[in-house]
């Protein structure tokens, strides 16, 4: 890693975008050599941040969220706004199209010095496929962008992990009725603050209506989330800036209802990052060594067979971790 | 421990409930005497085990779990089957109404010999709260309870673990559109193979249609489940009986349009109960180190400090365990 951290740290609080970037990378980094960097300036970000709106969007392919993400980035940097776009992209585990792969997207916003926009690769780790978004965050936050934005595609498990870290989740669909939502993964509609039915424009605006309606009936059926609100429902076209301007709107509000919440939220979030870094990487450890790989192929072929219960097959592969650790 | 483990096995092959009773006491105790005896009641019983279908019910207090589990559990009896009904009652920890408080529930279920009801109450494992309910589920099987019916109340944690280790998940309510859903956990609904509306009797029968039709449209909205089914939608008054025969023939449906689902369902459950086993094995050891406690109490300080990063922080703590095991 070339760029010296005393020039990072430096450039990182002008908003230089190539700076960011390569902080980025560091962080990202999985070579030794990098941690002991990448710590100190993450220690250093932390420090630094500015208060900031932590926003996921998540929704199906073909739901718009390129179009989206530019109008309401443009709308944001109109109202004084900075922000930063990232994408985890698990495309390379999954095949269901890939965020990184359409060049094109957000051309006008990518232009405009308030905006940075990162495309980053889902990490491998045990902890989470949103793998180093958290960091970049950090870093987004030290340069003073005081919207971050982080986009997912919605089919996988990285949903969770990003829930647990914004303070508004948001899910966008088109009109269909629920059709368009199979091949995603259970569990989203009650994870999201809000469902916006995107492209209300054209011969489509009356089924956008109606798909609206629909989700409204479903969500008021829910539970009040942790922070005691309901999950809002809204339409708009992100191509011809319909509903955007409520969009915002209905996000400043549920921001202004929950900003105590938000605080306590964003504490347990940082003891979870915590937990879950010190978890995953324990249990990296554990699986990383041959003999328990061989113990535990031999268990599952035993449960397999009937053979073995899964609670002794646990106790029989821990007592081999144990041995070795006590005889070294 | 007093019975010996011959004993023991003879008299589960004969439904014998005292028998079971006290094997599940072993395979829950955390006596360390107890373990290698409970392994080897738990291998045996694995490999006694008859075919079942296994049952998650979860509802708010007062949605009438018991009084539908006495009626169901009767049909099934009255066809041939037998069964088992676990509890598990989480209000150990929280405060919302406890299961096994209530000693005149399932009255005339808990007589048949046909029928084997154990208030079983919630493990503290890491690993969830489900405790050691999968342990007393392979005892009830080898014993040849061919349904397995596991209650929740359905506030906490508990759902998610019983999701994964049941065939069927299923959802009781009552009439009143979402307000008797306040306080449960959002992600439920979602969750459920089936709702089922309860107390369709009397006045109240009109008020459950209207809220199962608005149930109805909203799973509607859901993506398929993992096994390709939709959510089921139905009403019945377990008190009167009405509806009860569409609500067993529902899950018949179900179960043979899953059949193959289940054994691979059932396979993957297996390894992640070894799993997770083996990680809140690890976790725990992990966490019970004098040496930890105190640094992650002193990273928890840093951070809600803003002095330190959450992930500098989990390598730091990272680094005491490793040392003290690499100085061993």
């Amino acid at each position: 890693m070339k760029p010296n951290l005393e020039w990072l740290k430096e450039h990182i609080l002008l908003s230089d975008k190539t700076a960011i970037s390569q902080a980025i990378t560091l962080v990202e980094s999985s070579r030794t050599e990098d941690k002991a960097k990448a710590h100190e300036l993450l220690n250093w970000a932390i420090q630094q941040q500015k208060p900031s709106y932590r926003i996921g969007i998540t929704g199906v392919p073909g739901a718009g969220k390129s179009t989206f993400i530019e109008t309401f980035g443009k709308m944001l940097i109109e109202r004084g706004n900075s922000l930063a776009v990232l994408a985890i992209d698990p495309s390379s585990s999954r095949s269901h199209g890939s965020i990184l792969g359409d060049k094109t997207r957000m051309n006008e916003l990518s232009k405009r010095p308030e905006a940075y926009i990162r495309p980053s690769a889902a990490g491998k780790t045990l902890g989470g496929l949103a793998g180093n978004t958290r960091e970049a965050m950090v870093i987004c936050e030290a340069a003073g962008f005081n919207y971050i934005l982080i986009e997912t595609v919605g089919v996988g498990q990285s949903e969770t992990a990003v829930k647990n870290m914004v303070d508004f989740f948001l899910l966008l669909l088109i009109a269909g009725g629920g059709d368009e939502l199979q091949g995603m993964k259970r569990g989203i509609i009650e994870m999201s603050n809000a469902i916006v039915i995107n492209k209300a424009d054209g011969p489509n605006a009356l089924q956008v209506q109606a798909t609206k309606t629909e989700y409204a009936r479903a969500v008021s059926l829910f539970p009040l989330d942790e922070s005691g609100q309901k999950t809002r429902v809204m339409s708009c076209s992100a191509l011809t800036g319909t509903g955007m301007n409520e969009v915002l709107q209905m996000i400043e509000d549920f921001k202004s209802k929950t900003a105590n919440y938000k605080e306590s939220n964003r504490q347990q979030q940082a003891f979870l990052w915590m937990t879950k870094t010190i978890e995953s990487n324990l249990l990296e450890n554990f699986y990383s060594l041959e003999k328990i790989k061989k113990e535990l192929q031999r268990a599952k072929e035993l449960i397999a067979q009937g053979k073995r219960d899964p609670l002794s097959a646990a106790h029989e592969v821990l007592s081999h971790y144990f041995e070795t650790k006590n005889a070294t």
